[in-house]
């Protein structure tokens, strides 16, 4: 994702912007197909922002002329699927062998546990960058190595070969996740 | 709901705005409330807002210099109780005998539809400030005048009384409208 106030460097940042961009925006007109088709309602949360000042130079028109990004308390993504809550979020990486864990914030996993422990299809999208490849990875999976105090911080490929569920892409919709929603829910 | 850019006058929309903010922070208490008792997990999303220039003065903090709201495309709560999808949004009105329909955005009203639809529980809550009562009303309600090409873009009150259910304002929770999803769906 992309919250430019991270520790990292600027130049760092706003190419990890760039590479977000490319999945969400993938995943964005996958929902649009769904929504167009009448086959989920599932959309992207806004990006939290903290309104500091704002200024009214034109008659109606309000200006933020002051905010910050704020880290944001749940996932990027929610909806409806035949009557199922679903939420998730999506995440790129460069990685050759394992994914690490602080790649997602404390706050969207523990969100993503209670989802799930309400019912909820709760998951994330990988995009391993180097293989091109995309992964359904159920909460369920994450919290192993999370809830594993003496365990690795991060989550090797094979794991996702084994455990995750592989998602062509495609045209229309592009990534068709709800799909593994089919096959394995 | 506050977005600046509406077409009213600056004073009359820092006004709504207030008005907003209290029947939002009891909607967010109450949400806080089912959260920590592991009853639902529902939330806000941020208020949508298009960033235009972000700055960089410190090393690490980018400060967003212009930005503006953007008309919301869904509702402003969703989340999960029970394993079904809960999707609302919350108004504020002065009037005393009729709730105009122009106060909910067309595309929120489609979206509940939707949401409806799909098998989730859509609906909106209102606060009449005059008679200090809230109200849940269902999406079904809405579209029956929505829908009605003829007929009235206001919903009277006497049809809250008869076809919403009011919620008592409480303590713990504030406004407990998971008791009507209980009672009625």
């Amino acid at each position: 994702m992309k919250y430019p106030n991270a520790k990292k460097k600027i130049q760092a940042e706003k190419n990890l912007a760039n590479l977000g961009m490319t999945l969400e925006s993938d995943i964005d007109i996958t929902n649009n197909y769904y929504l167009n088709n009448n086959i989920a309602v599932i959309h992207k949360k806004p990006t939290p922002v903290q309104v500091v000042n704002v200024s009214y130079p034109a008659r109606n028109k309000a200006k933020i002329v002051e905010a910050y990004y704020k880290t944001p308390s749940t996932t990027d993504y929610n909806g409806i699927y035949k009557g199922r809550y679903i939420d998730f979020d999506v995440k790129e990486t460069k990685a050759k062998t394992s994914f690490p864990l602080r790649n997602i914030h404390p706050h969207q996993i523990e969100h993503l546990r209670n989802v799930s422990n309400h019912g909820g299809i709760a998951f994330i999208i990988v995009h391993w960058k180097l293989f091109d490849k995309y992964f359904f990875l159920p909460i369920s999976v994450i919290l192993k190595y999370w809830d594993d105090k003496l365990g690795r911080k991060s989550i090797p490929y094979n794991d996702f070969l084994k455990h995750g569920y592989e998602i062509k892409f495609n045209y229309h919709p592009r990534l068709d996740y709800l799909k593994i929603i089919d096959q394995y829910y």
